[in-house]
């Protein structure tokens, strides 16, 4: 095994080209392997075998930089750099995480997890190496996908004629987790398929060279752009903007990436790499279907098949369905997503309705003024999003969707932990974000069938509305309790006394075991579903403040600007004779692994709960 | 005067093509001469004006849609439609707006006030008015400056290859608010330059048709490149992603603008007409001085100067001031705004220290994400910034300064109400969105000399710090109370008993004269300087609960996730056997006018603060 010559960072140098595409198949190998067990990013990784390779070879690495953008590619990476034995718990609590991690490595110089930062974080790390006059190279992999998000072109618009050596490598597979949307991407593609390979067994240098032809005069040129248009002038886009561009290059050839990255090292500007790679190569079921392996369960590797049957429907399947029920029932009903119609469950409206169904790329920002524009034209937009990656979008919901008072549903998934992804894409913030706005209304289900109800709620209630719902299984218990949806109104589940739990969402299920707990010990226990953070039902806990000694909030967010800070508040304000108990996240960010561990590590299971209750009442 | 026949939308129909010019200049004359009394954007309005008489002709308002861009240009949009009496009280209290309004008139079709957002309203309103099978046709009017913004980026990429007509006219005067910065810039000055200015007078169809020139092979263009860069052709960048480019055009020329408006409608995808403009134009003061005239107080016509004469610093100058001094001391400071040079202050630091100096455009997210690479780098970058449009990058202070804990100051200018810009301005967020952060600390001044000693405290506190501090003239009482600051420690001003106020900020100042007031009602009454809104300082909280029977909390920002609701949070948790009064904004979007009105109506000024406590303590 040539893999097992590789114990550190720098260990590929001593592996002969001839051996290189050995290597590759090696890392292929393990790489499915580990993931098929663990669980993990594999696409994106297959994909990128190559190109971390030959980034390897011809970077010095950690005096050189690597910023991975969104960073779920950086599998090879992490093995490459001495953390093999770290596949072994890849993305469970306490091991190693899918994402860079500055405290994993000295390799891993910027973490990122969401998409499109690396390019800006490269230019920081650029210009910060000149001012302290070091000689360094820095360089940024983005993917055709994190490009259509706008802080990418921000940077990119700052890198251009900048007179110093930034390396853009641009990772391009023609996807991000689904098929890309947008005129960027498929001018890229224009490129891809115009078999312009960029010849690297010439010299590149001389191949871009200045050369006398063209020195014509502006007004015959007029005439020509729409000829010269389908030429395709393999980056002439960038090269506009000052920004050298050098490709396209085969991202699967080690040797020829290297002499590329080696001729871009040589540049005093900014030089683009475009580099062509497949998503999932070498692993069939991956090729086959790149977005059900962007971010896989385990699996078995013969047949690419999930090893765990799917039981029970997830709230993003509910969410799914009821999206249908209601583009039937209405016909102002459209969806928006940013690269997500697998991930929220909006493929099914797509097919239904392709015409009121939008993919805006990776744009939160553009997808929720764009929804602002959909209501103000008349139609009723839900925007569906992952709750962190909302946070992109927060100046959006405020400046153009809340300002204007307009009816757009946000609904949001992965609200509350998530789980193997870790710090990034822990949905733990929303409530505090959204309640800060005015005219904002925020809604979260204790079980599947309320989802379906608030939705059809919030196309009634023609505002701003935000739903969240937490990653995974939708909780199917409390059937029977069905209690008709009235704006800022809570629902009454087991009214009984001494013990008030007052609870959000994800986190009735939760408090009915921690109920269960409590009559076990004899206490009684009033159990309400809260449904509103925003506006909450300041009524209900007044009532339940006359007969009760406690009332324990719950909730998967943060304290600061969520739903127990401000029914603490209530309670201070109107000297209500009751204590509070808030259940909440703390004021610190969430590492990965499994989401019952986290819980616990954190205090909001129901054993932790329990505790804290006793805790309370003695 | 021909401006006497418009007295409502379409009357500019009216008018002889040969007396536009006469029009144009009566209407520069009614802006020059309104808002040299009430201030107001001066120079974006006086550049646009030809360009607003175009829509106006080539349009049919309000079937037809304009979305301003920012809005600060739409001053002759509103004379067109029936708005010519509002300009007595532009942005005063209950006055026109000075931006876009939808309960204004009907020909305000979206609310705009932060930069870049038109182009993703308007392919709204392009989409919702396909489905809703409508006919009309809706033009979205973005600068040059706010194209430098991602989200611009994110609807352009969504607006290419669009198969049916939207209209983007591009504003460009060569300027934001100051000189405009990026490859994207000097990629249009090239083309300004270049003298290929549309010939409008030819049949644009004719021009831009296509043509059989060009018909070569890839391999031959690839030489060309180079030399192809060099002739500009013009739009080529845009036509690349699939939109369609007519330009440039002369902007002061109204009847050919209409005809290249009515050229673009009749396309069945997207148009971007290139508009060249002068910021400034017909008044010699804001022709020279684009900055300053951007948005101006009043001034003297003839000669430009501010009718007010300037006699305190403000907080901006003091920043200004500190920021030069940490330059000098220390070598690791380096400061970023997005493209607010002038008025967050840093002119002078980028005239002492250019190459620790960036201006990134409006381009928020990128700044913040670009300052957290400058710290991994081994710098310590301040992002000057406006609170209001620190909203943008909520997500990259959260996910890629506060996830690494970098040493990153933010420096929030115009935090807490700014006045006459009124709704989308308005710095009463930032708290409460900050606050939801963990591994963010904020501080709040109470005069210029705190600003000062905060900006040193925060260099030397090694990680995110974000410090909020008004717009307008600093405070300078209290010159005497400096005590030393320490992290998450409050600063007792006057120690008395009964009453006690905890003041942040802006605050401080409006609670001296709350507490002169209460002393002469012969109550007694302590005073202290809260400093910090997060950690705040609870232990100071429990001591003043321990002997005083009020605590009034004051801050300049919405109650959800503030420092008041923190306060009661804790007075609630650990039963602190005190009142808490929480003075905060309501949860609302505040209009624009006076600072001191808007005080008064939403009950933070003196007089409501003592009447509030007095109904407290009845």
């Amino acid at each position: 095994m040539l893999l097992d010559q590789i114990q550190q960072t720098n260990d590929i140098k001593k592996i002969a080209p001839k051996d290189y595409p050995q290597l590759a198949g090696e890392i292929r190998q393990f790489l499915i392997e580990k993931i098929s067990r663990t669980g993990g990013h594999l696409g994106s990784n297959l994909g990128a075998v190559e190109l971390t390779m030959a980034l390897h070879l011809a970077l010095n690495l950690p005096e050189d930089k690597i910023v991975w953008d969104v960073g779920h590619q950086s599998y090879t990476h992490k093995l490459l750099t001495g953390r093999r034995e770290g596949f072994e718990n890849l993305r469970k609590y306490g091991g190693m995480s899918g994402f860079p991690k500055r405290k994993e490595s000295d390799c891993d110089c910027f973490d990122t997890g969401h998409s499109s930062t690396s390019l800006s974080a490269g230019l920081g790390l650029v210009r910060a190496r000149d001012i302290m006059k070091g000689t360094n190279t820095i360089v940024s992999v983005i993917g055709d996908g994190a490009l259509t998000g706008g802080m990418a072109y921000e940077a990119l618009n700052n890198a251009a004629r900048m007179e110093t050596n930034f390396i853009i490598i641009l990772n391009d597979n023609n996807m991000s987790i689904s098929e890309n949307v947008g005129g960027v991407s498929k001018y890229l593609n224009n490129i891809r398929t115009s078999n312009a390979y960029l010849d690297v067994k010439d010299s590149i240098y001389n191949a871009i060279r200045k050369t006398k032809y063209g020195d014509g005069v502006v007004t015959g040129v007029r005439r020509a752009k729409n000829s010269l248009k389908q030429l395709v002038i393999p980056g002439m886009w960038f090269e506009d903007i000052g920004i050298t561009y050098l490709g396209p290059v085969d991202g699967h050839d080690v040797k020829g990436l290297v002499r590329v990255i080696n001729e871009a090292k040589r540049r005093k500007n900014c030089v683009l790499i475009h580099v062509l790679t497949q998503k999932g190569k070498g692993y069939g079921p991956a090729e086959k279907h790149p977005a059900r392996f962007h971010g896989a369960e385990p699996f078995d590797v013969a047949t690419g098949v999930p090893l765990k049957k799917k039981t029970k429907a997830n709230y993003t399947d509910v969410f799914s369905t009821v999206m249908v029920k209601l583009g039937a029932r209405h016909e102002d009903v459209a969806a928006i997503t940013a690269a997500m119609a697998d991930g929220t469950g909006l493929k099914r409206f797509r097919s239904v309705y392709p015409d009121r169904f939008f993919d805006v790329g990776i744009a939160e920002e553009h997808a929720v003024t764009f929804a602002a524009g959909l209501a103000v034209g008349g139609l009723h937009p839900v925007v569906a999003v992952y709750s962190s990656f909302l946070q992109r979008a927060y100046d959006q919901i405020l400046h153009d969707v809340c300002l204007q008072n307009l009816p757009v549903i946000f609904a949001i998934d992965r609200a509350g932990l998530v789980g193997s992804d870790g710090e990034t894409h822990q949905g733990i913030f929303d409530l505090s974000y959204l309640s800060s706005i005015p005219n904002m209304h925020i809604m979260a289900p204790k079980n599947k069938w309320e989802l379906s109800d608030m939705m059809k709620f919030a196309y009634e209630f023609k505002g701003p509305v935000a739903i969240r719902y937490p990653r995974g299984e939708a909780f199917d218990g409390l059937a029977q309790m069905r209690a008709p949806i009235e704006m800022g109104k809570s629902e009454m589940l087991y009214e009984e006394s001494g013990i008030a739990i007052f609870a959000l969402g994800s986190m009735v299920e939760t408090a009915l075991g921690v109920r269960e707990a409590l009559k076990a010990q004899g206490r009684a226990c009033t159990l309400v579903n809260a449904r509103f953070a925003k506006p909450f039902d300041a009524e209900m806990i007044r009532r339940l403040s006359e007969t009760h000694e406690l009332i324990v909030t719950m909730e998967e967010n943060v304290a600061s600007g969520g739903l127990g800070e401000k029914v603490r508040a209530l309670a201070d304000e109107e000297r209500l004779p009751v204590r509070i108990l808030s259940i909440h996240i703390p004021d610190e960010y969430v590492e990965h692994g499994n989401v019952e561990i986290l819980k616990k590590e954190i205090g909001i299971d129901g054993q932790s709960i329990l505790e804290k209750i006793s805790r309370e009442l003695s």
